[in-house]
């Protein structure tokens, strides 16, 4: 259901993970996983994806390097944080790749956690999307946005996300509206961050997974999906 | 398709309007209008409801003293609020007429503007219903809630609706944290109060209306009724 596609950032060869729908596509669908990169939690995503008729392309972040628990994905992500600038490239990539693959659909980028920030990264840095989604992904950025941005926004946010306080909600909203950008946000009480999450990088079980705002931030995904890629008659 | 009932609330009669589905109820949904009282974009939400299985009662404010214009709606609206204990009275009394005329099943109110505040006063009045949903209702309220709440919240707010400022929001927020209420909010950028509806009092064209953000919450409703209440298999 899944087939293994080879790309590259530059001289750093990358490799995702692609799913298409069993019809004609309506939409092609980055998919920015954790900071754990590839997991069976986000390649379930972007099956679902394609169930609803997208074809969905999971990125990678890291390479040959990519992390398998969450110490070394912890030192990975920092890695890639700490060069914005290239972050970016490496995140545009995967949406050249998506591109090629299939051409002449609307675009979106949804990611979760470090790819909820990464989704975020590009709409701030202009990517030619209809629409990005993030869930529990960060906010702050080192680089806000400083020019209108294409895509609608989805941002899907547990309000007691231990990364993510009200104060940053609060300064993405700003940093948003200054650039008119067209957001919704949809926030959960009690819900902490990785709520999309059942299992934990260790593969315990995640305390932090929330049913109810999991179901509700992906209907609220799909929504807007049908408004920038309507469903066939 | 709508039945009209009348009830009271002690010596004050009340009109209210009921819509039921076809099947069999899954829930009983008080909606309860803007400070127009009843107009038609409330019925045609009451019908909606009713297609998805819930019996819909939309509740009167005010009684034989309905108002029928933008002008004296406000005045009755301010001589409704001014006392807010009566005003919870008059609230509850739809609630008991909905639970009388469908007995036994979960008990949710929805309700618009002056509606959204009364389904939050409702709950911090400690009303025994499975869920509440307020759209561009008012957060702020004279008596704060005291006392834990049994029902879920679902706030869907136009984040530049020019009666509820973000203080307010920040301060619903934290209302709600302190009586540990489980709640979700959905805002939605550059969208002002009122957006689901789309015409004014007067029948013009109401610039706020808002398609995107109508739909969106009204899907977010459904999700949440879905939990509460499920559908039948």
């Amino acid at each position: 259901m899944i087939e293994r596609i080879e790309y590259a950032d530059g001289a750093t060869p990358l490799t995702g993970w692609l799913a298409r729908p069993s019809g004609e596509a309506r939409a092609a669908v980055a998919v920015f996983p954790t900071y754990m990169n590839t997991t069976p939690a986000v390649e379930a995503k972007s099956l679902a994806l394609a169930e609803a008729g997208c074809v969905a392309f999971v990125g990678d972040f890291y390479g040959p390097d990519s992390p398998h628990d969450a110490d070394t994905a912890l030192a990975a992500m920092l890695s890639l944080r700490a060069d914005p600038v290239a972050m970016r490239k490496r995140l545009r990539a995967t949406l050249t790749k998506l591109a090629d693959i299939a051409p002449g659909l609307p675009m979106i980028a949804i990611g979760f956690c470090l790819g909820g920030m990464s989704v975020l990264e590009l709409a701030r840095d202009g990517a030619d999307l209809a629409l990005v989604a993030s869930f529990h992904g960060l906010l702050a950025t080192p680089l806000p946005a400083t020019a209108p941005i294409a895509p609608r926004i989805l941002v899907c946010h547990g309000d007691v996300d231990w990364l993510v306080p009200r104060t940053e909600v609060l300064a993405f909203w700003e940093e948003m509206d200054r650039v008119g950008a067209d957001w919704q946000f949809m926030s959960f009480a009690g819900v902490d961050h990785g709520f999309t999450n059942l299992l934990n990088p260790d593969g315990s079980a995640n305390p932090a997974y929330h049913a109810t705002a999991d179901r509700q931030s992906w209907a609220a995904l799909l929504g807007l999906i049908d408004e920038v890629a309507p469903p066939p008659l």
